[in-house]
Parts: C-alpha cells; structure tokens; sequence
C-alpha cells in the first residue's frame, strides 16, 4: 500500500491520479483507529509501515545520503519517523538501511528515542528493500517480537511531513478496495512487489501537498523552513506578577500579541503545562532583579522536561533597563554571565538570547521599545540561528 | 519554445522526456550567441521572451499570486526577469499580466529598473497570455518599438533560477529541429499554441534541476534559502592597513577564511571594483579608532553603487575592545549611534550590525574572541535578518 503525492511540484503534469480519498477531505477529527469502528462497522486492521531508507541521495549533490541529512542538526528520517510514531496504531515500524549506516541508525533511534522501530537490512534496490521489510514482518520465529499485520503501509524514509489521516485513508482503501488490473497498470512497481510476496491487497491512493518528497538540496532549505515555522506557532511569556509593579512586562505581552501575527501569546502561569503542550519559545521577563535566577530556574524546568530532544527550544531572557539612571558599566558583567549560561544551555538543544529593553519614563518612547523589543523576539524565534546565542539584544 | 524542468520535484513519474540537450551538458564558457556562429556556422537568430503571470496562485494558499510573492522583499517574477536581462541576446521579454495587477507591475519594473520589458494584458487561461504576448511581437504597427523574433521563448514567471545555457539550448534547438509529429505529441499544448498562431518551429527540451516551478509556499521557502545561499558566498574584509598596528584586522580575517567554508573572503583594497563584482557582505574593520568614519564612508558608496537595488547588503562594523582596560560605559553612546545609521541604511536596503570583539591580552583567548566573532559574521550574512539590524553584538 503505497501512499503518493497529490499535486506535487509538478502538478500540471499528467500522472497517475486514481479515483481515491484525499487526505484534505478526511474528517479532521479522525484521530484514531476508532473511525473504523465508527463509520464502517469494521474492526481495525493491524498495521505495520515499511521505510525503505537504502538510497544514496545522489540527486543532492551532498555527500550524506537525504535521509540522513540534518535539519535543525536532526537527520531527516529522525523526523519521518516521529510522524509515523505519533500513529499510535502503527504497531511496528520497519526500517530497511544498509549495512553501512546500521550503525548510524541505531544511534539515530537511540538519541532521539524512536519506538517500535525494527531494523532490516536494506537491498540494492528500493524494491529489495521493501521486500526485505516485508519478510521480516512474514517470517514465523519464535521469538519475533512482530506481530503480523494485515495492512502494510510502504513509507518514503524522505517524506517527513505524513499526515495521520492520510495514513488513515490509506489503510481505509486497503480494507474498502480488492486489486484490480486497473490499480496495477497505474500504480508503481512496489505495489506488484507487495502482492507478489505477501498476499496484501494494493492500491494507490492520493495524499496531501504535505507529503512531497526531499529529493533535491532546495527540499532540504524548504523543510527547515516548514519545521521552524511550525514550531514557531506560540510564544510563552513567563514573569513574576508580584514583581510587576510598573506593568512593564505586561505591556511587553500586549506588544508581542500585537506585533506577532499569527503567533499565540500564553502567559506562564501554568508552565509545566505549556512545556507538556509543546511550545518551543519561551521569554522570560525581569522587571526589576536584573540577575538570571527567573530564567535559571525556566532553564531548569526545561531540562528535566526533555522538550529539546526533537526541537530546538528558544528562551529569550528579557531585561528592563533605564539607561539615563542605571550606569551601563555594571551591566556589563551580565553580558558574559548570559554567554556562559547559553554555552550551557546549548549542550540541551536550548537557544538562549538575552534581551535589554530600554524602559524610559516617557509613555511613547516605552512603547517604541517595547515594539523593537517584540521585533527583536520575533527574529530571534524565526531564525533559531545557534551562531547568535549568548548575544544581549538591545532594544 | 518551451522550456521544460529536467527532473523536477517527482522525477520518478513517467513524464515528456523528449531526446534533447540537457543544460548541464552545455559549455559553461557558453555565455553568449557567439557560440551560433562558432559551432553551428549558423547566425544568430533574433530572440524574444514571452512570460504568462496571469496565474492567481491558489495552490500556494496565500492571497498574493506567487509570481508577486516577495522574497527577500522583492517580488518573485523580478527575480525572473533578471534572469532573463542578463541574457543580452534576448531582445524583448513580454509579459502578460491581468488588468488588475498591471500597475503594480509597471511598479516592480521601475523599482527594479528592469529594461527590454513589455507588457500585455492576460488571457483568462495561460494559453491566451502566451497568445496575447506573441501576437504583440506579430503585429506590424508604425510605432510598435518590437523586432520582429525568429524564436520565442516562453518562460514561466514563477521559475527564477532559468540559467543562460539553458535558454542558449532552447534556442539552438529552436533552429536544429523541425516540429515533428513526435514533438506534437509529447509536448504541451502551448507548443501548439505557438505554431498555429506565428508560424514559429517549436521542440520541447530539458532544462536543469535549477529550473524548477514556485507552486507551493515550501517552493517560496526553498527560493529565499537558495537565493540567501547565492548571495552569502563572498565577503569584503574593509579596513585601513594603516590602522591595524596589532595586525588584528588581520587575524579576523584569516579567521573568517579557516570558519567561513565556502565563502571567499576578499579584501577590500579595490572597493569599487568589489562592489562592481558584485559581493553583498561587507566586513568594516575598525582597530584603533572607535567612531563609526570609516563605515559611514563605506555605507556612502555602497548607496552611490545601487548595490543593494536588487539584494539587500549586509554591513558589520567591528570594533575592537579591551574590556579590562577601556570602561564600558563610554561605548554605550555607539549602541544608539549605530542604532540610528542602521535605520538610515534600511532605507537603501542596506543591513547594519555591529559587533563588538573582545581584544584580550593573552593570544589563546584572542584567537577564541575571533573565531566567536566569526561564527557570529557567518550567522548575520547567512540569515540577513533585518530584525536585527542595529544590535550591537559581542564576541
């Protein structure tokens, strides 16, 4: 069962468009295998996904094969994988790699702890490899810890961006259609390999946009970009409010609700909870101690929770200062304090930027910084440039 | 004569590979029509370009048509018709546009001080712009400043990245082929367009992977990093020797050239003649004098040069400081003073930062200043953030 793009980079083109379920038309809140039950009266099927992932990422003009190409410094199958793991249905993942970077594999699995993930050894071609995967899912051993499945979803190891409701409908008209010569004669290869060898029904059925595929360097620069900009959605705004008695950082959090668009503002009262929700950006507000213990102990929370394991989580500590009363002298020993914490932070994925905001008496001048100051916050939470870390902005 | 992309984002699909030239297989000295008479014995023929830009963009899910989208703040299609201007044996470029985005156009022309360009009005399909576009170079009108072409390229407006040699072979096969049956029925239906309406021969050839089509938003992500990496592989070190009494100047930029991979790092005794070069980063060296003269001197002829017309230039004004010895205080007026120049110099599309690098006695902790101020030079040039432009960075 091969899930294909829908409308891919080359959408005019004539290509195999079967009658099939879009994924955009899949019911949004098809989360579960429970639709199944629900809808078609059927029990759910066991699933398993096949990731043939032995290429050599010629098309890149890189040296590394695709697969295993970095985006925020995490191989790309790290991030196929987690979309596939968030399945809870999928009850096993096959990998097929080769022998060659089965030590590179491992290693991926482990650091970023992937689960039910076997490992196969990758053939020559793609289609060995499927097959290879499929054996292993066939095979009777006593001690396999794989159950058999009835559906077998075959997975690019370089399309990260699967959605679960196409892997739905893929599983769905898995179950709904039998294999006709129609099927065959426009689906590719792989589906012949799957009803050759292991007796499964195939079928073709059309994806998302979502789903392309990394083929070229230029896919590589859109998936950064993809993955920074929805782990950009929402900005938490952590501050004391006792010690807020000029308001000042509420006023900042008006200002990053105005001037982010598009981005949600969460005040951290109830911060194991935002960190459990998945936020990766974090501004820590001082108003008036202008040492780093508010942003230590942020720092803190955030390591135990191990949120930067997958994503790298931005924390900008933020620092009110009025420039005409306070000597700026002294505050240069907190320039290199924040460098040395962010060197620290950085061993745990964690980007910290520290953040002088100019906070004058006259209202209209406040607002101005406070503007630049949410400029500034919003730059940083773009970009997730490690090249910047320990910097102290000043707004 | 259509240009069509060499394997694009699905290359595995079944798709019009016609027997044709391949732009890779094209001699890179091919940098003009000279080749016509070197190789071919044959004249060059008149050439004109047709770009349909009447599409509506509904695909990309923005409410902008893609060929206006920005990158880098500048419209998509400009960065299509610079490509094609530099191509000096095209001698006209229609460009077919709705009603309604025609001024904008004539806009984005004048801004970017485009030449050879004329447009017409769009057809309700991509069929009727292209027809609309050849019909003004057919037309025989008194005053009509159009020659009249022996080939017409049609080119997409939503693929920026269309090289010379490709267009040379689109060209060159334009006069080696007839249109055969065979090219009829593989290639599209503008193909047809073209020879029922002007007579003209018409082939489907191979582009490059380079060739590729802005469809979808990842496609506009993709275009701004490839864009970002174009423009970011030369830097301008800028300093007076005379001033680099400690030959740290010096150091920074032998730093710059082990750190920085795959940049070339000039030096900036010939500045004109850099900036005729084209390079957009520049690195201000300043050793022993603590005002911004010598950057001012270099944002001056940066503004004379119209350099950053089409691409925005960064600027980083590096100071050198001994913290141990020099009280901070006293440089806080140039945060602002830097602050307010790099206001100025956004204006002209100029990015301004500057950085402040720690100049300790000791070599060991010298070296560990430089290589951290590189890292941050490397990490402003690469992103070109302009919500950071005015900070004054520490290393």
């Amino acid at each position: 069962m091969e899930s294909g793009p829908s409308g891919g980079s080359r959408p005019a083109e004539p290509g195999p468009r079967l009658r099939g379920l879009r994924g955009a038309d899949a019911a949004a809140s098809a989360s579960s295998l429970s639709r199944f039950g629900a809808e078609a009266g059927c029990r759910a099927p066991a699933v398993a996904a096949v990731l043939p992932a032995g290429g050599s990422g010629e098309r890149m003009g890189v040296p590394t094969p695709k697969q295993f190409c970095p985006i925020l410094e995490r191989p790309l199958i790290s991030y196929t994988l987690q979309a596939l793991e968030r399945v809870s249905w999928i009850k096993d993942i096959i990998v097929a790699v080769t022998g060659e970077n089965m030590e590179t594999m491992k290693g991926i699995i482990q650091r970023y702890q992937h689960k039910r993930i076997s490992l196969v050894e990758a053939g020559v071609t793609r289609h060995r490899s499927i097959f290879n995967g499929l054996k292993a899912l066939a095979e009777d051993q006593p001690n396999c810890r794989l159950s058999k499945p009835e559906v077998v979803i075959i997975h690019d190891a370089v399309r990260p961006f699967v959605e679960e409701d196409v892997l739905l409908n893929v599983v769905t008209a898995a179950q709904e259609h039998g294999c006709s010569d129609y099927d065959l004669e426009f689906g590719t290869e792989c589906l012949h390999l799957a009803l050759k060898y292991s007796h499964i029904k195939a079928k073709l059925v059309e994806g998302s946009p979502d789903l392309w595929k990394v083929t070229y360097k230029r896919d590589l620069y859109a998936a950064e970009s993809i993955i920074k900009e929805r782990i950009s959605q929402q900005v938490c705004v952590v501050m004391d409010p006792k010690e807020d008695e000029e308001h000042v950082g509420h006023c900042l959090e008006e200002m990053l609700k105005t001037e982010l668009n598009h981005v949600q503002v969460t005040s951290g009262q109830d911060l194991q909870q935002i960190i459990l929700e998945q936020c990766y950006n974090f501004v820590c507000v001082n108003v008036m101690i202008s040492d780093f213990e508010e942003t230590q102990r942020l720092l803190n929370m955030l390591e135990e929770s191990n949120l930067s394991m997958l994503y790298p989580v931005v924390v900008i500590s933020v620092h009110f200062l009025d420039y005409e009363s306070v000597p700026f002298g002294q505050k240069m020993e907190k320039v290199m304090q924040i460098r040395e914490f962010a060197k620290e932070a950085k061993k745990g994925n964690i980007l910290l930027f520290g953040l002088l905001i100019y906070f004058p008496q006259e209202e209209q001048k406040l607002q101005e910084s406070l503007r630049q100051g949410a400029t500034i916050i919003a730059a940083l939470i773009k970009e997730r440039n490690s090249g910047l870390i320990g910097q102290l902005l000043v707004a």
